[in-house]
């Protein structure tokens, strides 16, 4: 049985305390270093932005666990990426890191980086230094909510949940939280995104949580186009006293299930928190050859401008979703294809249907919908999650200085 | 010798005739049927755009110049795109080139069609059957901006030009004109072009023409993402007495470089016309590993939409144009990385170098500028053109109706 925790986030799970602090990295005086630690040395899985311009934490992150998969605590400043900083960029994360690892007596290697922020600008190192003996000191088990929101930069709400599962040997939790919210290409919008569990893991489960990624965090953004600083870390400590491996299939399947619905859950936050967004609208792609095909496609509708602005307008424009999917690279044949805005189809064998004005106008007037494509070549799904493109994010984004 | 003609376009070229009318296609009541026809049949290529869905007047079109490279009129017209119509749309398509083939005593398959507009409705054929007539009654010489004016949907501008060019053999003269305005996605804004010239023209002159369409029309483009109706057609009539085998070997890398240059200007004629727009920039990508790979890497920065942005926003903002860069697919080394905006450098290596703010400055608040990547890994260069992306491409893209 699954339960959504209330207030969830990182330290729900047995075994993670967490502090967050204002330690003067952000220009605006916003909490901008947080700390997660676990008690015992937690099995972990990172997935990394594929951009060949690579932030110095992750290069570092990268380096650390090449040959480990294991680490006690990550620590996280937003207001400067520490990207394009060179070979001193990487000695400030490597100090960072080390430093962490002194403070809490941990092994050398056993600590994580992240950043975000502005690219090009050297770490403040002085600051950086001076919060560390802090957020030591403040580790605690309620800072879910502290440590989720100092990794903040324009995002606008917290994205932190957690949920528990039953299982016959004891109770699992999954806990995390995330930042993001530059929707459309999201180079310069880092997503940092934190998952602990108390279970403990198999090594062969990262292609589990790789393949997650996929259909969450991935499902958001562009293929290929991500930040210099984009991260997932996954920590799974043990702590539960209950290993994967103890548990039925079905409970297997029940957690599972569980932890892709944290990470979608905090994607979605993601694309409900876009920059400047009115709207949060899934893409749903039905009936194609593959899913790989089918995610492909709703990937590339969902980062269609015209299409997105279609949506901020409030206009059902189907030719404008039905011209992105036929140039997605994906195979379809125009004269199979369906389309539905909500539960209202407005395209049937590739044909205009005349659909109800009146019921399609209080789908696309809803702050969430679905739009539904189906190719009727094949038996594949997958959803793409998006938001639409207003006057506010060209603003944001016109105004924002490096 | 290249001389740019005054006011040049389609009708610059012996032998060419064209017209353009109101026949009542768009509601707007503004020029929207238009004729082009050659004295004599004249070698025709064409590309195609590369979407699934494709209209009816490309489906027939491609059927036409399966066979035969041969075409002696085109007719064209706007507000209505005759895609998504099913059979009935091809049969309308099929229809009205008859019609223009019997109305100019033309043989079987030697007019092709082409549409631009909304999509999803069935052709006003009355409308259609109407103007023809009227059409092949007023084809005159002087017709170029008669015919580019009624081509236009969300245009600005007229979009036209024409360049003479001196052998030892005589004149030979290219014109060409365009439609398209839509920029970062331009799907459903469609892009026709049509080129003319009265030069005689071997079959395998094909592949040259092309090439040169990776660096004007798809240098304006994301790469696959085009339009149920994009069309590129060139005639070449032959009527100026002189065959592209006759030229000498320089003569004709002169016409290849005027050819090129017809095409180009009018892409980035597109491009300065972006809906909304108010910028017009050149992103130049140099010293990579192939051509190839460097006009990927600059379509991709075109169109990114943070980039666009802060370009908006007069943000010199090299964060997001490396970062861009990186997320690409193309192979660099951050490290080996120059920067420029127009001439002024603001990255060395991989790092921010401390550029004179005012010189900066000036540049990014010019009306066109140059953004110039330097990967050092090669020696292949090419250049996308790209627009701002400005409140005005919101609210135009939030109000156009399907």
């Amino acid at each position: 049985m699954l339960t959504m925790l209330k207030d969830g986030g990182v330290c729900s799970p047995k075994g993670f305390v967490a502090s967050g602090m204002i330690a003067g990295i952000k220009t605006s005086g916003k909490p901008d270093m947080a700390l997660l630690k676990s008690e015992k040395a937690a099995r972990c899985f990172a997935v990394f932005t594929t951009n060949k311009v690579k932030a110095a934490p992750v290069l570092y992150d990268k380096s650390v666990l090449e040959h480990a998969h294991f680490a006690s605590a990550v620590i996280v400043n937003s207001g400067n990426a520490n990207a394009c900083t060179g070979p001193q960029g990487y000695a400030d994360s490597e100090r960072t890191a080390v430093l962490v690892e002194q403070a809490l007596g941990l092994a050398p290697k056993s600590a994580l980086v992240c950043s975000t922020g502005v690219i090009g600008h050297l770490m403040p190192m002085d600051k950086v230094e001076a919060a560390i003996p802090v957020l030591v000191k403040n580790l605690h088990e309620g800072a879910s909510e502290e440590f989720g929101t100092a990794i903040l930069t324009t995002d606008r709400v917290l994205k932190s949940l957690a949920i528990e599962i039953e299982t016959a040997k004891g109770t699992v939790r999954i806990g995390g939280c995330c930042k993001g919210s530059g929707m459309i290409h999201p180079n310069m919008a880092t997503m940092l995104a934190f998952i602990t569990t108390d279970i403990g893991m198999p090594i062969d489960f990262f292609a589990e949580f790789r393949a997650n990624i996929d259909d969450s965090f991935n499902a958001i953004t562009v293929d290929g186009d991500t930040s210099t600083n984009d991260t997932c870390i996954l920590l799974a400590n043990g702590m539960s006293g209950i290993h994967y491996s103890d548990l039925s299939i079905s409970e297997q399947g029940e957690f599972r299930a569980a932890l892709m619905t944290v990470m979608k859950e905090l994607a979605k936050d993601i694309a409900r928190d876009g920059e400047g967004s009115t709207k949060f609208i899934e893409i749903r792609v039905e009936k194609a050859e593959s899913h790989k095909d089918a995610l492909k496609m709703a990937r590339f509708i969902g980062t269609s401008n015209l299409a997105k602005c279609a949506m901020f307008g409030e206009d059902p424009n189907w030719g404008r979703i039905l011209s992105s999917a036929g140039s997605s690279g994906v195979n379809m044949i125009a004269e199979h294809t369906d389309l539905y805005f909500g539960d209202v189809q407005v395209l049937a064998n590739g044909r205009p249907v005349d659909a109800d004005k009146k019921k399609l106008e209080s789908v696309v007037c809803q702050r969430e919908y679905k739009v539904t494509l189906v190719l009727n070549i094949g038996e594949a799904a997958a959803s793409a999650y998006t938001c639409d493109l207003s006057y506010d994010y060209v603003k944001i984004n016109a105004e924002y200085t490096t």
